[in-house]
Parts: C-alpha cells; structure tokens; sequence
C-alpha cells in the first residue's frame, strides 16, 4: 500500500490570505502588471496602466451648437420683434450646421427656427444674441493635457468614446494576468469524453478558468496530469517556463494516495500552507515556486469554485490594479437551523425569496460535490469562524449572486417537487424573462409547513387521505387551519412500482415486496405516504420491507437507486422510472396541487403562476408527457 | 440654399418605445432569438435557448465520499471502542481515494483517521457505520434527465461545470444580435486619423458598438457614409442585405441640411418615430424597413449613449431572451437646482458622494456634447415627464453606474480645480486601488459654500486676501464661521499672464491690458479675485478691460481661449499655458489649500488623502512641474 499522508494543518482564512500577500510583496509580485498598448477597438473591459490624458481638445475648434446661422453677435444688437433686422446672406450671415466651424468674424448662432429668409441674399431676424450663444467652444469637452481617465480604470464604451475624441487610438492598458491551470488526477476525464465507471469528468479546469476571463485574465489549461510525482512535477515546471503570474493545481490537494500536490510544489519551490479553514474546501495549499504562487485547488466542485472565489479573483483583481470586488450583501432570515463547525469559516449557498417583506434564505444541499448547490445559489451565506451557525429564524449576511430586484421578484415554491415544475418554470420564464420561480424540495408536508411558516409562496402536495379518500384538503385543514388558501390542480400523474428493466424478481403488486430491498422516499413525501396506505392496504407493515429504512429525497434518486441495483424495487412516478429506463408497474393516478396562500394571490409572480397553468401550450405539453395528464391542471379545487 | 426640414415631432419615450415593440411584433422579431449550438468552453456570458436536461447522472456510479477503506456496513457492526473489530484488507476491507468507485459488496466508508491497520492484511476499526456512510450516491448531484438550468439563463463559470459535469461538451445559446452601425455625415473622420478644422472625429460608432458588446450582441460598423441621400440609401440597402436584427444609422438625425437618415429610410421602409421627447436626444428617429428595425442615433455623444441605453440594449437583452436590465436606482439629495423642461423625459448625469450619511447628487454639465459628463457619472438621475425638476435640496431618483459601496467611499472634492488634483488621485489611487476622488470644478468660494452647506468632504481653494495679504484663512472664517476647518496646504502656484506664442501684442503686464482682449474667470475664481486685486493694484477696474464679461470655468479652457484667439491674453497657471504652448508672464505665487471640516477627519477617504499629500514621491512628482512648489505641501496651516 502506498503511504498515506493524512494531516493537514488548518489554518484561518484570513493568515492564510496574509501568508500568500507576504509571499508576494516579498518577491515584488503583488501589485499591478505593467501595461501593454491595445487599441481603443480592442480595449474594452481592459484597466487602464497610466492616467490618460486629452491630446487633442474637444471640440478642437468653435463650431456651431445649432443647425442655423452664424453671426457677429455685435452686429445682432439693433434687432427686435417688432422691427426685424436684414442681415446679408454669406456675408453678415452663414448657415451652419450643428458641428460646423464658426466662418471667421462670426461669434454667435442664431437657430434655424428663430429667422426668417426674406430673399436669396437677406436673412430677418428678431432678436439680438449675445456674443458666444449656441456656439460649442474649443475644449468645451476637453481640453489638452487635461486627465480625462484615471489610472486602473475598466474601460466602458463611454470611456473609449472620450478617449477617441480627444486624439487617442490606443490605450496603455494592464496585461491580463496569465494562469496556467493543470487538472491532476488518475481518474480524471476530460468532459468531451464519456467516463466509464471509476472515471470522474475533469470540468473544474472549465469552472476556474471561467471566473478568471470573467475577471480579466488569460487562462490556458494544460492536459490532465496522471497520478505520478515526476509527471506532476515536471507539468509544474513547464507551467513555470511559461512565466504565468499564478498557477493552479486542481484536485489532487486532499490527504488521498494520489495527492502529490505538495510534494511537486516542494520539489520546485515551497508549500505555504496546506488546509485553510473554510468549509467546504478545506484542502487548500498554497505554495511558491521561481516567484510565482500557486494555489492547489481542491477536488470538489463546490470547494474548487470556492476556492476561485476566496483565492484567485483577488489576486487576479490587485494585478489589474483593480478594487476587491464587493458583492452586494444583504441580512436575510434563515429558514433553517444551520450548524457550522466554530473553526472554520463556513460559506453555504442559499436560495433567497422574499416573503411577507422579509428576504428568507434556504440553504442549499451542502455537499461539496454538488455542484448544482452553486447553480441554484441566489447568494453564499458567510459564517464566521468562531459562530456556531444560526438557527431557525436568525439572521444570515449574504453575499448576492442575483441582482436584489430579482430576488424580490421570485416565487418560491416548497413542498414535494414533481419533475414538470421545471416545464412550468420554463413556460413561465419564456412568457417573461423577468420571471423567476425557485423550487425548493422539502416534501409535500414539508411544503405545507414552509407555507405556515412563511417560508414559501407556494407549496406543491400530493398527500392522499384514506377516510375521505381525497387529496390534500384535509392535509390543508391540519396544517394552515388559521391559513386562507387557494388550492390549484397542478396534474394528475401516475404512481406505481419502478423495477429493474424485464423485472429480474417478477414482482406483480405491492404484497410481492416481502422479497424484494425496497428504495423508499423520505418521512413527509406524499409517496411515502401514499405507500404507507397501500402496505396498510395489503396488511403489510414497514417492518416487513427490507429497505423501508433506506430513504431518498426524489423519484429520480429512488429510480437511479434501483436502475444501480442499491434496491430491487421503489414508488414513484412513471416518468421517472422511463427516465432511468426501468420497468413500471402502475398502481394508481393521484392528484398534485399547488396551496397558495390567499395573501400571496396579488403578486406578479404568483399571477404569472397562474396564467401559465391555464396556459393552452403549457397544457398540452404537460398532458404529452409520459404519466401525466393536465385536464384538471390549472381548476382551482378551493378559490 | 439646401432646403432645410425643420420640423421634428416629440412624441413620449414610452410612446416611443411602444411604437417600436408594436412594429416588432406585427413582423414577428420582438422575442429572443434561435439558438445556435457552441462548445462549452466558448459558452461563458452567452444565454441558453432552451432548458437543458441532464444527459448523464452526477456521479454516475456510487462512490468513496472520502479518502478511507470500503466496507459492507453489515460486516461492521460487532465494532466497539473497545474492542477493535478486525478486518481483512482487500477482502473486507478495501483502500479507497475520494472519488473511487465502491467496489462490489460494500456499501459504506470508514474514513482512514479512523482505523488502524494492524498488518498488511488486517484493519482494525472501532465502530458500527451505517449504510451509504461517506459515499457519494449516484446522481447525488444530478440525475439523468432532471432540469440543470433554465431556458434564458446567462451562463456563469459554474454553470459550464454543472453542464459538463452531467454530460454535454456544448450548448444551445441564443445566437447573438447582429447589428450594423452605420456612420454618417461628411464632416467625420474616422478617429484613427487627425481632424482638420471643421472635422470632427467620429466615435460615436465605438461607444454604440461598446455598449452592444457588453450586452452580448454583435456589432459591425461600415464606413462612414457622406453626405448624399444616395450613398445613405445605398449604406442603408447593404446593412439590410446582411439580414441583421438591428440598423443603427449614427448622427445626421438632426433637423440640419444634411440630415438623410430619415429620407433614406423612407425610400426603403417606413419612419415610425422621428423626434422623441427625452433630453438629451431630442432627435432620435425610429424606422423599419424590411422588416427590419432600424435606430437613427443623435449625433451629440452623450445623446448617442443614452439612446445605446434607452432603445439598443433593451431590444439586445430581449433577442437574447433576457429580461430588461435593472440598475440599482437610489434616492439622492440634489446638491443645485435642476430646470427640466415639462414635456421630457429628462436624463441628468451626477456625481455622487456620501456625505455626513446623506448621498448627495451634484450635476454634472449637461451639454449633450459632453461625453467627460457620462465618462464622470456616477449614476444617471431621471426627471419624469410632467416634472419641471427638482430645487436643491430635492431628491432624485439616480440609477447607479458604480457600486453603492464605491460612491460610500468617494471623496467628494468642490472648489477650485487644480489639474494636480488629478496627479493627487493618481497617487491615491495607485496608494489604494478602493480609494475615488470626485472632483467638482465649483470655484474656490463655491467650494467654501458647498462645505458650508455640507455638499463636499473637501474644498480647493486659492483666495487672495489683501488687507492682511494672506490666503485663504479669511475666507473660511467669512464663509465658514460656525464649523471648525482643518486647512491643508496642497501647493505653490505660479499665476500670470497667458498670451499667445510671440506675444504679438508685446504686453509686458496688468497695466497693459487696456489693449487686449482679456478672457476672463467666472465669479468665485480664486484666480478672479486675484485679478481683481491686481487690477487695482494698477488703478484699473473692470470697465478698463474687453471681455471682462467673457467667462471661462477653468485655467484650461482660458489657455484654450488665448490660442485660438478668442482674446488676448488671460490669467492663469503657468502649467496651463505652458500646455497649449502660449507664452507666459509670471506675476505671483500663490498658495493653493485644502480645506477639511473636522468631522470629515476620520474617514478613511480624508486619511489616505492626508497620508498621499505627504507622499515623498507625490511631493516629488508635483514639485516637478512646471509652476508648482510642493515644499509646502501637507503642511497643516490650520490644524
């Protein structure tokens, strides 16, 4: 067995950062770059290297602010409404055009609409002007020499326009910081290839090199490296004879056999330190070789854009010259107890809504391998080293990723989370782009709480009640008794038992799960209860069922559980076991709705919501769907 | 004479804007554009067009969570602390890195801090673990057909990774909006070339195609067309036979002679709109012409940037599927009296600056040929229709072109404008990459009043007192009695005479001035009052001097006079004549100082400007210049 190597310090974010700014003042590395000339049509988005300063003035000579004619505005002074003053054509007077130079001996316009032509040579006017009026004088805009742009400016359109009118065709502008990135591990695919078992797609060189063209900088990302020190080493080495400004080594970086991060920086140069304390993302090392830093990334998604964010942008941002960036940061309410570790600085992604006038943030799975917990991230919440979290109802500072209008404008929707929410979701956003709907998963009696709780505007149930063997009405009278709510048919969809394709254990019904390792969904899902009620149905209890103990959180994870043989069996949708192309046996048709609280009836999103469930295209799609049937979707069960 | 169309129509920007969508959706081109599919590694910024479903799940096999050993949990649990349960590697146990897939039989990890491994064969461990412990499900991430992103979304950096991670090598993007910009009018130049008098440079065309850039869409400029309806129609006739989503036809949209945009499109389409009651930007025209929009653009700068805003980006953000963009829009204090004309949608650009908690807005010069006005902004104020503006003191609504948190820290800087204020906020700058001067040119006794009035953390000021033949301090105890002043000296100025090069009038000084045409500064100048003094000096008063009256706002700007002309000779610095190459009598040194409320001594703004003003390189720099002495610079003459 290879020897393991399973220590790391850990080290606050804060002396970690410090270490790494030492590091580079000591090599003269932390500052700017030095500029490099680029012309204006190129020079966009680019930082500026020096102040610039107007070459030329602007206007670069007297010209006309009007369309009319140009005057002497001594000779204007007889005129007057009621006794008019004829001026000769092309000698006391000169038609100009707005931009056109003031002809010698003229110092005033007088505008088109405030003349009259008497003849081809004899131009009337009514009034005296005064010396200078409607005139655009030299250098009204700029004048020479004077600083038009700062230094370590980003250039908008406005910017080049400026610069252009006042004699330059170029700008000395910050070379963009070059990043060499080298993605490490045996077991890594590139993500144009299909990975087999075993293999994992490489597409965290994809995420890293993103954020930093985002910033401004040149990212060029090597072959992947395999899992041998020389190998390591010696891509290390040419990405040094490249002089980048910074090198990445993504994954690689935790205590695994196959981490030889550490050794390759030490090899070449030294490690500064190895394990920050930051969650997710703790195997960070940073290290510097031949005067250039390197920051070994860890391999999860989560931890290496993380690592991106806390890392790299910054150091990309002070070579530009440029500020810290500053994500807008707001307080909202956090819908959950969260636990952070009194270490670390612990960052979690939040969805963010906001409900009855309070901006509510649900953290997101948090998992450092779910990259879609960063996807569907509104905002990342910061915790503290030295808090322990918050709980239910305390209050979180979080860092927007979403423009605050938009949050404002979301409708969140908890509660049991059927696949098509996202073909509604869809419909919804092609009716108005500015709409936007984030679906939290919480099951359907989880939805109805969120909703008593104000944590959502929406909930989507579908909880069967055997007395009055109806859907979801009674569940509503238990749950938000003191609640008005408006309940709307969502679909009538097909549940039943999803099996492996040609159904190896010839399971018929439900009485056959004595034999088989069932996949069950979590306490509070409407399939859990609705299975619950069908063992009762066939004098089953759950300790009859292997597996009931074995939860997941969605019909596509119970139908992947059984498509990879975790269990031979599991409820749930007939769309979901096709998905995963299983086999499907259907017991039953069941309704889901949607609870709204009546309160919520007058938002824009929650029309929006409306609409589209009544929507003729949305119907019809929903309805072609495999297991779905849409000729109730959009009736209001109680208005 | 050319005959000259005179009459625009001004019709409401809503109006406007309606007009457009209306034609747009009668042709059937107002929603987002087809997609076109793009590698991932090319997608960054661009917007999806189409839901994009998982094509593979996330892992894709059950896997090791961490580094450590596989096990069946079943096996495990005789385990105690106690007493060690013996394991055989390779067997019942088996070495697995982070990522690993689980080998067949186990379904659990023990994590290797966990364990002892007694001999090459054997592993000790000391608890129970629970099924699926430390492992990484299949599809915890995603599963296979599950909704990873919307339809309309930008694509961020860990979005590439969610969709390379789930199986796609590319995307489905909305192409992005083609537009050609057509630039016209027989006095432009291209930029890259030197203007000639009564040319003007043409940059109009960058800022729009800057502004249609950034927003995601395509920009192509073709040459600049003449001044004849023919060459127009035909420019006009080849943009359309590009089939492009949007024409721009730059300048010529005034009401002058050569004003051909809107008959040029009247011989190929339609004018929907000519005239539109927005300032600045009167005479922006709205067409269609093949079905094909077509945008004529004012030729003033700042009018050709707020149409970019108000009519292009909109219609780019909408071909993109976005929803309209929405600049954080704050309630400012407005620090002057805005006059807006009734029937406009008036756009006023202003700097901003927090001052004792408030955000006060000053304007910025509204001359629709003013593009240093936009290039200045911090944010854009909107008096609606119907508004006849706001007095001082009133508040405006201002849509923010820079982070609340950047204009929190600005330091706002009225009075008197030194061009070595820039060389103080270069230093600063390159001192902090997070520190902004704004710097309000208001004259030095304007700069004492706007401290007084609490409108600037710092005034510039250079006021001559001659009773006791000092500067400065008996002005702030006029101006600024009841509020205690710290007064810094910033610099030695030499004033004097500016003449132009030759002195062709031989002025040899003050008492010449009889014989010249004087430009003069506008009432409240430091370099005024100076005048003023040394005109009595040599028993002069104002009615002596020509152009006493004729005003000018800076020290450039009087230069500028001087060299083209305009008069005679001016006062001024000797830096500033040096730059428009005049010649120079020196009549006095003067001192130039800062002048810092106490209260405002404890920001971090006024600190770093302290810090800088006894910089040994900013005291260096400055003394270097021509007419400046900086040996007295930073000292506290108040403190």
């Amino acid at each position: 067995m290879t020897k393991r190597n399973i220590y790391l310090e850990d080290i606050p974010l804060d002396e970690a950062r410090a270490k790494l700014q030492a590091a580079l003042i000591a090599v003269g590395r932390a500052g700017p770059l030095p500029g490099e000339r680029v012309p204006l049509k190129q020079a966009l988005g680019r930082v500026t290297a020096e102040p610039l300063r107007a070459r030329r003035s602007s206007p670069h000579f007297h010209c006309a602010a009007m369309d009319g004619y140009a005057v002497d505005a001594a000779a204007t002074v007889p005129a007057r409404e009621t006794q008019a003053l004829a001026l000769r054509l092309g000698d006391e007077a000169h038609p100009v055009n707005t931009g056109d130079p003031l002809p010698d001996g003229t110092n005033a316009v007088i505008m088109i609409e405030n003349v009259n032509q008497a003849d081809e040579q004899t131009l009337l006017i009514y009034a005296a002007v005064a010396p200078w009026q409607h005139v655009r004088l030299l250098g009204e805009d700029m004048v020479a020499t004077e600083t038009v742009l700062q230094v370590n400016h980003q250039l908008r359109p406005v910017d080049l326009g400026a610069l252009a009118g006042c004699g330059h065709c170029d700008a000395l502008v910050r070379r963009r910081p070059r990043v060499v990135i080298i993605p490490t591990g045996g077991e890594l695919v590139p993500f144009e290839h299909e990975p087999q078992r075993g293999q994992l797609t490489e597409y965290n060189s994809l995420i890293l090199s993103g954020q930093i063209r985002d910033a401004g900088g040149d990212a060029r990302v090597t072959d992947i490296v395999g899992d041998a020190v020389e190998g390591l080493r010696e891509a290390l080495a040419d990405a040094l004879a490249q002089k980048p400004e910074l090198i990445l080594m993504l994954s690689g970086s935790s205590a695994g056999a196959h981490d030889y991060t550490a050794a390759a920086i030490k090899a070449l140069g030294e490690v500064l330190a190895h394990g920050i304390a930051v969650r997710p993302g703790h195997p960070v090392i940073i290290g510097l070789a031949a005067d250039t830093p390197l920051i070994g990334v860890p391999g999860y998604p989560v931890s290496a854009a993380l690592t991106g964010e806390l890392f790299v942008l910054p150091l990309i941002r002070a070579w530009l010259g440029l500020a810290a960036s500053e994500p807008v940061t707001i307080e909202a309410v956090s819908t959950r107890k969260i636990a952070s570790p009194v270490g670390d600085d612990d960052f979690v992604r939040v969805a963010l809504a906001q409900i009855d006038g309070r901006i509510q943030a649900t953290p997101l799975q948090r998992g450092a391998g779910v990259i879609t917990s960063l996807v569907r991230a509104d905002g990342l919440a910061h915790i503290p080293r030295f808090h322990e979290g918050v709980d239910r109802g305390g209050t979180l500072s979080v860092a927007l990723y979403q423009p605050l209008s938009a949050i404002q404008r979301t409708l969140m929707i908890m509660g049991s989370h059927d696949p098509m929410l996202d073909l509604l979701a869809t419909h919804l956003r092609l009716r108005s782009a500015a709409a936007r709907i984030v679906s939290v998963n919480v099951g359907s009696i989880g939805g109805l709480i969120a909703l008593r709780r104000g944590e959502a505007h929406v909930a989507g149930c579908h909880l069967f009640e055997p007395q009055s063997a109806s859907y979801n009405i009674p569940y509503l009278e238990r749950f938000l008794r003191d609640e008005p709510v408006t309940l709307v048919t969502f679909a009538q969809r097909e549940q039943g038992l999803m099996l492996p394709a040609g159904n190896p254990l010839g399971i018929a019904g439900i009485a056959d799960l004595r034999r088989a390792r069932y996949v069950n969904r979590q306490r509070g899902a409407g399939t859990r209860v609705l299975f619950d009620y069908l063992l009762g149905q066939n004098d089953l209890s759950p300790e009859d069922i292997a597996g009931y103990g074995h939860e997941e959180y969605t019909h596509l994870a119970v139908a992947a559980a059984v498509a990879d043989g975790i269990g031979d069996c599991g409820m749930g949708l007939r769309g979901a076991a096709e998905a995963m192309g299983l086999d499907f046996i259907g017991l039953t048709w069941e309704r889901f709705d949607l609870a709204i609280p009546r309160r919520h009836l007058g938002s824009e999103g929650v029309q929006a919501l409306l609409e589209t469930l009544n929507d003729a295209d949305f119907k019809r799609e929903l309805g072609a769907q495999s297991g779905y049937r849409s000729h109730e979707t959009g009736i209001r069960v109680i208005s």
